[in-house]
Order: C-alpha cells, then sequence, then structure tokens
C-alpha cells in the first residue's frame, strides 16, 4: 500500500471572530456569538446559505496538540473521576486531525460575515468548510452515548448553573 | 494579515472500505455497510468507541474538482430544476476542501475495523477522523433548510420508491 496517499493539504477559507475577547481558559458557553468572516474569495459559495437555520462548521484547532502514533488513553476533559478513553471515543481537540465539528444557529448575514450561536473556537481559528445543516442527515435524536458522557453533561450543567 | 497561515496538512488515520464494490455512478443507498479501517497506529484511538449508537465520520473525497476562488453558483446534484446555490449551501464534495461529514450508524467493531451503515464514500476514501455523536450538540431536528433541499429529498424518495 506504499502507493496509499497519507497527507493531504486544506486551506483556510474564513476564520472565527470572537469580539468579546473571550477567555481562552474556558470552556465556551454554548449560546456564545461568534463570527465567522469569510475570505473575500469564497464569498460567492455563500449564495443561498441563509436558507438554512443551523450550519455545520468545520474549523481547525491550530493550537492544539498533535498526538504521536499509538497515543495513551485520556481522561475527557483532563478529569480524573472520568474514565480513560482513546481519544475518537472524546471530543478533545488534541487529535491527529484537529478538525472540530460544530453545528450553530445562523443568527444572520452581512457580507462575508456570519453570524452564529454556538460555535465553540477562540479568536482567530480557520475553518475548513462550512454546510447547511441538513436534519435527514445530520440529526440523530435516538443516539445514544456512553455512560460517563451522560455523567459529564450532568456535571456542565451543574457547573453553569442550569 | 501575511502572517495568517492559510494552508494545514491533514492525514489519513483509516480508510474506507466498500466490500460490495459499489457503483460509483449512483448516490450511495442511506443504509448500505461500509468498513472503515482504521491505521494500525490509530487503534488505541479507538478505545471506547463501541459506547456510541452513531458516529460523526470526516472523509476527504480525495477524487473530487476543487473549485478556483470566486466559484460560480452551482445546481444541486446537477438538477437543472434545482435553483442555483452557492458551494457552501450545497453538499456538492466539489469544495474548496472537500471533507465530507456523515453520521452513521456503528454496527460494531471488529479491531481496527469499523462496520458503520449510511456512510456515502467510495472504496478507498481516506478518513480523516472519528468522533462520537453526542445528540446533545451534534442533534438539531428542529433546524430548517431551504424549499429546494425538502423538494429534493422527496425526489430521492420517489427515485427510490420509498
Amino acid at each position: 500500500m506504499a502507493d496509499v496517499q497519507q497527507w493531504f493539504q486544506v486551506r483556510r477559507i474564513g476564520t472565527v471572530r470572537d469580539a468579546s475577547g473571550g477567555d481562552m481558559t474556558r470552556y465556551t458557553d454554548p449560546g456564545s456569538v461568534r463570527l465567522i468572516e469569510i475570505d473575500p474569495a469564497w464569498v460567492p459559495a455563500l449564495e443561498g446559505i441563509e436558507g438554512y437555520s443551523h450550519l455545520v462548521v468545520l474549523c481547525l484547532h491550530d493550537r492544539a496538540r498533535k498526538p504521536g502514533a499509538n497515543p495513551p488513553l485520556i481522561h475527557p476533559e483532563g478529569r480524573a473521576d472520568m474514565p480513560a478513553v482513546g481519544i475518537f471515543a472524546s471530543r478533545t481537540p488534541h487529535r491527529p486531525n484537529p478538525i472540530a465539528l460544530s453545528c450553530p444557529i445562523l443568527l444572520g448575514r452581512d457580507g462575508n460575515r456570519l453570524v452564529v450561536s454556538g460555535l465553540d473556537a477562540w479568536d482567530g481559528t480557520p475553518v475548513l468548510d462550512i454546510k447547511g445543516y441538513a436534519p435527514r442527515s445530520d440529526s440523530h435524536p435516538e443516539a445514544t452515548v456512553p455512560g460517563w458522557l451522560v455523567d459529564l453533561w450532568a456535571m456542565h450543567d451543574r457547573e453553569r448553573g442550569s
């Protein structure tokens, strides 16, 4: 399989802007508002995006550490009371390809700027792709997750006071 | 902004296998079964993935054409009766970064092989990332889409005889 291509190039098509400055030490409030500035060359590709209530946004966590081969197990969010799992079973940004999936609400568009709610990314983060969120294939409310993740969500709710 | 990094490298962490051979001229049956073969170096990162009923799979459509800057509008799926929209408002694989999002059902795991249902990718397609599907952030059944996409889904249903 020596002829199989192993590395590929991807490009920035836009950038996340966090006008609030943001506290990069905390997890993002899921309702926080961000701007996505699309590079001018790709503005024509936005035509019709306003027809979607939600987006799929693929960002590259360019400040994450990339693990080496045969990575050790990790405790989600570094919490010792969470079981050790593999990188792919967690949402850690420190993964072989640090591509983050977010499905924010599209609040509005002003030219090359998309205003979104629910995008967990720092100011300056490169955006790789924008898609309209299509619930017929993207939404699986019946999906089940490991028990530790249910516990983690309950912890998040308590820590946010909700 | 000349110091802003515009290009990034991503790597294959696995490969889609379609044991059926597949008809590459057709859209995939949404229930079709595929294998994902994870490269041996990343098998430890799968630990605990069986706790999820569904996955998020990011593939790279390495056989897609990459559009140039200021791309023209396209008719979804090449259908003349669909309105012309921007690339980001469609799911065409021919996009600046041809990264496909799929949310298949995880049917089982055998070592480095994940058996999934609902992954629309050809045999040999590079896989960039695997995540567990987390409905709390990934599922938005209330999301709305453009009218043309509702029409397109109805066409798909008719063409599949469902």
